[in-house]
């Protein structure tokens, strides 16, 4: 039985400096200090409550620009093929993207926020609160990528995954 | 201008101990040791090479019993109401699910996982290696989570998310 397609609906936009997705930083931890905000339709604001508190956020956010899924890709920090799964790639079969970013402050509808990799205009679809407690796991393996351990704060994207 | 629907495709389902919301961990904190499976569809199994090499993996899924969104939650470990955003309570207005597992094998398309708190019958929508340098950030403010710290881990669900 194929399992039922399922709809969401973004409940904000991310802008950010990033227009081309040729020399974005590949994960927040190589953009230390992009700022930009995120703007929440005014639908959702009530659900914002509270989140001021939190000095970092998770973001899950559709990769819009991504136009076919690979199964297979050869990673930004790596020369041989891996599977989709075992790597951040955006061309995933469902492209839903997760970055960490400091939240600044929120003025209304709008977050003021930290260490974006995130291309402008990009569609929002969830905030969480990160908690350490809940977010940091004691992981002692990172398969392929531990060749490339430190390389991600200086690699920038090329146009491979658009 | 309202934003374009989104929709996706389930690549598996996860396969769990907890046929009910009732009682069940609300954080993989408090699911320490409860194994379960994840069953990938046989279209998606090419992108599972190379998972293997990680100890930890970020699993984003549907809350596919939850059937309705609101803004404002008492959250288990609260007694006063907070923005969804603020929180990681289920009834989000896109109900996605992030929790990180420890990945303990995997035979053919099925993934063998640990410190579950998901529901029985998921459907799952990505798969991402958990990364230390990627996942790990200096979080110095939990908001309102603060005065819950330690919680979570005897923390159990109750029906009110359902």
């Amino acid at each position: 039985m194929k399992a039922h397609k399922i709809t969401y609906q973004p409940i904000g936009t991310v802008h950010t400096p990033f227009q081309d997705i040729r020399g974005m930083p590949i994960q927040p931890s190589g953009a230390s200090g992009i700022r930009g905000t995120i703007e929440i339709d005014s639908d959702f604001v009530l659900g914002l409550k509270d989140l001021e508190g939190f000095s970092h956020i998770i973001l899950l956010y559709h990769f819009h620009q991504v136009r076919e899924s690979k199964l297979l890709v050869i990673p930004f920090m790596d020369t041989q093929q891996r599977g989709i799964f075992a790597t951040r790639a955006p061309k995933r079969p469902n492209p839903i993207g997760l970055s960490v970013v400091k939240l600044l402050s929120i003025d209304g509808n709008v977050l003021h926020v930290e260490n974006l990799d995130i291309l402008d205009g990009t569609p929002l679809l969830d905030i969480k609160p990160y908690v350490p407690e809940f977010d940091q796991h004691p992981a002692n393996r990172v398969g392929w990528l531990e060749q490339a351990r430190g390389m991600v704060v200086n690699k920038r994207s090329d146009a491979r995954f658009r």
